[in-house]
């Protein structure tokens, strides 16, 4: 069982090992000002060090001395190394083959030992339930476990120390760790505050499961949004989520890219997908509330930059400044150097031209131009495909 | 004249507006063990607010009623027009036309009044000195200021007071404000204290000017960190430089995109050009220092998305995880799909594919196929360039 004094035991244990990261203001319209906690800027990127740390700190000394063992390709992975070298134990991380090397080598860098195992998430984690068997090391569950969320509870108890006048804080919901071990605890502190889970609608299991009052196990989940692409609640977090969270809503993944592109505009701070839903819900007005007072946890930072960079490049076609072009030219010479001196002449630059001919309909004069522009804002998009049609050349899209 | 007491009094001056931006550890393998004075993250994304806050705080009764006037397409845009307002005085900033959409928007929300003034920044300059004897506004000059220098140099009390056993601080040069107020405050405080100024090697002015010992005009200056492409330091500048600065080093362009790369990626934080040359110059062991405590001030984070997005592509490029491949095929079906599976088994991801028939070299029947693929590291490329050479595949490049 959890309670209010074991999460300010696990306040004590960690404060020597993770930050007190910092609550700031994001300035942006919306029904309720709001505030983030930004676990982001936490040591490993990411909340999961607390739950870790305070988990392994309980070990006796037989289990410190035979070590622990995890599995994920993720924020845990790192918060389980880190937490393990600060102590002085071995950790053993299972990962599946495929996980991105920027997460394996920051596992890596923490002092623990890795397997790289065959197939994909389920079989790294039969692997590591059969490693612990022959072993007898300590299994450091991602978020069903007492320990696990008294440590993240820990979020609460600084969130609000520092905000007393508080009125509610949302929370991404994976496996609900974060969220069992927040919601306890700030409703221990102040009953009278909201706390609200976010998930991504392609990975909506904990929603799915209240609304239906059993854990539900979803088939599949598919989201940018991959620290909480869990199928199914855990036992324990299930329980508390129940208990003590008002209400959970769901983001599509065109409000997640968006979050975090205003994350990197608004604050020069980069979210991963899941860091980011709690402020997607706030942005888009999901919560019922208005002129409240609201701190969003920006849960972790930890995003691949390959996927950063298509996240922001979706992000500038929904806002308008970038757009994709196709005129239509007559195959005659000068036609490509006038559809591009329009563009020009209005501001907007060319990432990529591709200029082809389309014989798919017969018209063996017709040619194709597709250009990838960097644009102001929607009017501009619209002034520069006015001017084009005015030249007389056709748009296609 | 400048004295810590002014510098003091611009501290006192600005607590209630600016914030004490944290200094953060920065792990990262190099000579010396890195700090990051946050300034990406202080309110506007930039320093620039805490030299415009002071100037405007030592106005007369009616040069605030009078107003004061800018000219800047950038961050003392922004510093002057919401110090200006939390003054509760009139702004007027002058911006060229072509000015970026979302920095126009950024100083309009701050309140000012802006004004668009046909051609480059010279010529929206000479505008604002016109209007500025014609209303007899004041003009907040971007860095040539006593007090503009003395709100800077406040960085400085912060880093040593949270840092007295500090050794070095590195400080990015445009103008030459920031380093002027910067060192002089560290070297009152801390005379052993070394401060290193950073240019862009394609923006070097002070770098030049104090080399040559006279204040040189350069022709035209072209980088990515555009906060200090500044053609000619000032002359109050200038002097500052040569009596307080240790060094001035140079990056160039690739060694500052990894740094914004590296500081999205261990730090999740987004910093513009100008922002992370002090940085680039301690990450490319620049400095003449080993194994000293050394703080970096992260100027400003204001980078335009559109840039950043690219700046990430080429970083990526730049280190092995992304990859543009072209292969050459027969012209007989099935030579696409053989080339496409191998790169799939490999676990290579396409981001886009051209296949094209370049008749330049007389062969019809030979054809091209452009890959642009994520990729881990240069071991995967090279693997993935073996297996197509393995499989009878020619690579081009």
């Amino acid at each position: 069982m959890i309670t209010l004094e074991k999460v300010k035991d696990a306040a004590r244990a960690l404060k020597p090992i993770i930050s007190n990261t910092d609550i700031l203001p994001m300035p942006i319209k919306c029904d309720n000002q709001i505030f983030l906690k930004t676990e982001n800027l936490q040591i490993t990127g990411s909340f999961k060090i607390r739950g870790a740390s305070y988990k392994i700190s309980k070990l006796s000394p037989e289990e410190r001395a035979k070590g622990v063992i995890a599995c994920s390709a993720g924020n845990h992975a790192q918060g389980v190394a880190l937490a393990a070298q600060k102590n002085n134990i071995p950790a053993l991380i299972c990962l599946p083959e495929g996980a991105p090397i920027s997460k394996i080598e920051a596992t890596r860098s923490y002092g623990a030992q890795i397997m790289l195992v065959k197939g994909v998430y389920d079989d790294a984690y039969q692997k590591a339930l059969e490693l612990q068997k022959e072993h007898g090391y300590t299994f450091i569950h991602p978020f069903d476990d007492d320990d696990v969320i008294a440590g993240q509870g820990t979020i609460s108890l600084e969130i609000l120390e520092e905000m007393p006048d508080l009125d509610a804080i949302v929370v991404p919901i994976g496996g609900g760790g974060l969220i069992s071990g927040v919601a306890f605890a700030a409703k221990q502190i102040k009953p009278s505050i909201k706390v609200y889970g976010v998930q991504a609608s392609n990975a909506s299991s904990m929603y799915n499961s209240i609304k239906e009052d059993r854990a539900i196990k979803l088939a599949s989940v598919n989201t940018l949004a991959d620290g909480i692409a869990v199928k199914q609640p855990g036992d324990l977090t299930f329980d508390y989520t129940k208990h003590y969270v008002d209400e959970i809503f769901t983001v599509n993944e065109a409000e997640i890219y968006t979050a975090i592109l205003t994350l990197i505009e608004k604050k020069k701070m980069v979210a991963e997908g899941a860091g980011a839903v709690a402020l997607a819900a706030a942005m888009f007005n999901k919560l019922p509330l208005t002129n409240k007072k609201v701190c969003c946890v920006i849960s972790g930072g930890n995003i691949d930059v390959n996927r950063l960079s298509r996240v922001i490049t979706q992000g500038l076609l929904n806002t308008g400044r970038r757009a994709m072009i196709t005129i239509q030219l007559k195959d005659t010479p000068g036609q490509l150097s006038e559809a591009i001196q329009c563009v020009a002449k209005l501001g907007a630059n060319v990432i990529s031209a591709q200029h082809e001919r389309l014989a798919a309909n017969g018209d063996i004069d017709t040619c194709y131009l597709k250009l990838e522009l960097e644009t102001r804002n929607f009017e501009h998009i619209q002034s520069i495909k006015a001017t084009l049609h005015g030249n007389g050349f056709s748009i296609i899209v």
